[in-house]
C-alpha cells in the first residue's frame, strides 16, 4: 500500500476491544494483513462481527480500496509480534499492565519495529519508563469511532519514529497530527474536555437544555469546525485584517469572556439534569439507533468533504 | 413562505453590514420583501454586492426555493419600520446606539411586532432597559457567516414571542434554539471560547502547533460535532450504559482533566505565536480565497447531512 517500511508484512494488533477491532478492520481494508491478540475469551469471540461491520462502513467511505488483507486471531503475544513490522496497542488503560505487555513485545519482536500505543489518557513518559528502549514506543491515539474518524494524535520523543509513523498512518487513510510535548488527553479530548465544560456549566445554570446545547453545537460551531479550525475560524472572523486584527480589536474582549466562563462539578443533581436532557434529545431512541445515524453521516460528511478540504 | 405571522409582509432589516447583508439575503432568498436601513455611505453603496452573493450562495445550497422577494434601499429608519412584520436590528455593538435605535423603531413601527437584535457581544436585559415595551426585544444571534450556518439563538422573557420567532426563522431555513437565561456570548460563542482558550493554552504551551491543533479539530471533534453534540457525543461513548454509565465511570477522570486545563493570556508572545502559526497553515492563501473554500465546504457539508440529522 505504498508504506516502503510495512509494505507486505503483518501488523499485530494487541487488544481486540473497541479499539483494537477499528484498527484491525482499517489494516485489513487498506490491504495489509493483521495477526490480533485477545486473551479474554469473551471479547475474542466478538472481534470477527465487530471487524466486518467496521469493514462494510470503511469500504462505504472509500469505495476505491482493493482487496482486503488477512485477519488472523493469534494465540500468544509472542506469536502476534514475531514478524510484525508494526505493532498497535489497545490495553485497557492501566499502567502496570501496558507496561508488562511493552516488556513482552520488546523481547518477541524485531529490534526496530515501532510499538505504537492506542492510550486516550495516559502519556508516554509513563507508558515507557521501564522499557529497554523508551524510543520505540509512541503514543498513537485513534478518534472515536476510530476507524471513521480521520485523526490519529502522534507522540515520541524520537522524531524520525514519528515520522515515519505519520507516513504509516496515512496509508490507511488516517490525518496525523504531532504533539511537541507530552500532554494528558493530547489535543483533540483537551479540546473536547474544555468545550464540555462549559456545555455542563450552561446545563447546571439553567442557561439552556442539553438539547438545545446540543443543537446550538451542530448547527453551529460544530458545522464550522468539520471545516475550518478553530484558529483559522478567528483569522477569517477578523475581516481583511486576519488574525492579527482580531487579536488587537477583540483579544481584549475574548479574555474577558474567558473569565465568564463557567467551573462545573458533575455532581448528583448536575449528573441528573444531564442524564434527563439526554433521555429528552434521544426521544426514544437507542443507542445503537443514534450510532448507526452518527456513523451514516459521519460517512455522508467525509465524502462530501473529500477534495473540499482547506 | 408559510409564516403566518408576517406574510406577505416586509422585514425591516436595520444596519447593512455583514450580518445585516446576509439577513437581507436570507429573507429575500426565501421570498420576504426586505426593507433595509443601513445610514452609512460606504457600507450602503456595498450591501446589493454583497447581498447579491449570499443569495447565489443561499441558493446553492437550497435549490428548491423559488423567485426572491424584493429588497429595497431606505433612506429613513422610519419608513423602514413603518410597514415591518418583523425588525432584524445589526447596528454595531454599542448600547446606547441600539438603545435610541429601539426607541426610535418604537415609535415608527406597528406596536405589536418583534424586534429582533442580532447582537453577539451584549444580553438583552441591557439592551432592553429603556424601551417603552422591552418584552418587544428579543436576541436573535445568528452564527457567521449568518447566510450559510443554520443556527440563531434566541432569547427573550416574553415565552410566546420566542415561540413565534422560532417558527418565524424556521421559514427561512435556520434552526433555531433557546436560552432559559440570558448570558453573554449566548450558547455558541461560550462554547467556542471555551475550546479556543484550551487551543490558545496549547499554543501558549508548546504542546502542538497552531496548524495541528485546527487539523486536531477539524478530523477529529468537530468533524464529530457536525453530526452529535457534546452531551450526546458521551452518551454514545459510555457504551450500552449511556451518559449514566459514563458519568458514573468516567466522570472523575473528566473533572481530574478540567483542572489540567490551561488559562492563558493573549499576551504579545503567544499573540505571535498565533499569527505566525496562522501564516504557516495559510501557506500562501488570502482570506477572501480562504472564505470562498470555507463557504463551499459548508454548502457541500450541509447537502451531505440533509436528511441525515441525528
Amino acid at each position: 500500500m505504498g508504506n516502503p517500511q510495512v509494505d507486505g508484512k503483518t501488523i499485530a494488533v494487541v487488544g481486540g476491544g473497541l479499539i483494537g477491532a477499528s484498527w484491525a478492520a482499517l489494516f485489513t481494508t487498506y490491504g495489509y494483513d493483521v495477526a490480533l491478540y485477545e486473551p479474554a475469551p469473551a471479547a475474542r469471540d466478538a472481534i470477527r462481527e465487530k471487524v466486518d461491520a467496521a469493514v462494510a462502513s470503511i469500504r462505504e467511505l472509500s469505495q476505491h480500496l482493493a482487496e482486503c488483507g488477512t485477519l488472523t486471531l493469534t494465540e500468544t503475544l509472542e506469536e502476534t509480534v514475531v514478524g510484525a513490522a508494526w505493532v498497535q496497542e489497545n490495553a485497557p488503560e492501566k499502567v502496570p499492565l501496558k507496561r508488562e505487555l511493552y516488556s513482552a513485545i520488546e523481547a518477541a519482536a524485531p529490534a526496530d519495529i515501532t510499538i505504537a500505543s492506542s492510550t486516550s489518557s495516559l502519556v508516554w513518559s509513563e507508558l515507557s519508563a521501564e522499557m529497554a528502549e523508551p524510543s520505540r514506543l509512541i503514543t498513537a491515539h485513534p478518534f472515536n469511532p476510530p476507524h471513521l474518524m480521520p485523526l490519529v494524535e502522534l507522540y515520541g520523543p524520537d522524531r524520525a519514529r514519528v515520522d515515519a509513523a505519520a507516513e504509516f498512518y496515512r496509508t490507511v487513510g488516517r490525518h496525523p497530527v504531532r504533539l511537541k510535548r507530552e500532554a494528558v488527553g493530547h489535543i483533540a479530548n483537551r479540546l473536547s474536555s474544555a468545550l464540555w465544560r462549559e456545555a455542563v456549566h450552561m446545563v447546571a445554570e439553567d442557561i439552556a437544555d442539553v438539547e438545545d446545547i446540543d443543537a446550538a453545537l451542530v448547527y453551529g460551531p460544530g458545522l464550522r469546525w468539520s471545516v475550518v479550525g478553530a484558529h483559522m475560524a478567528y483569522h477569517l472572523g477578523g475581516g481583511a485584517g486576519g488574525i492579527g486584527h482580531y487579536l488587537e480589536h477583540l483579544g481584549p474582549s475574548q479574555e474577558r469572556r474567558w473569565k465568564d466562563l463557567g467551573n462545573p462539578s458533575l455532581d448528583a443533581a448536575t449528573r441528573e439534569k444531564l442524564v434527563q436532557g439526554i433521555a429528552s434529545e434521544a426521544r426514544d431512541r437507542q443507542i445503537g439507533e443514534l450510532e448507526a445515524g452518527r456513523d451514516a453521516a459521519l460517512i455522508a460528511v467525509q465524502k462530501a468533504l473529500e477534495d473540499r478540504r482547506l
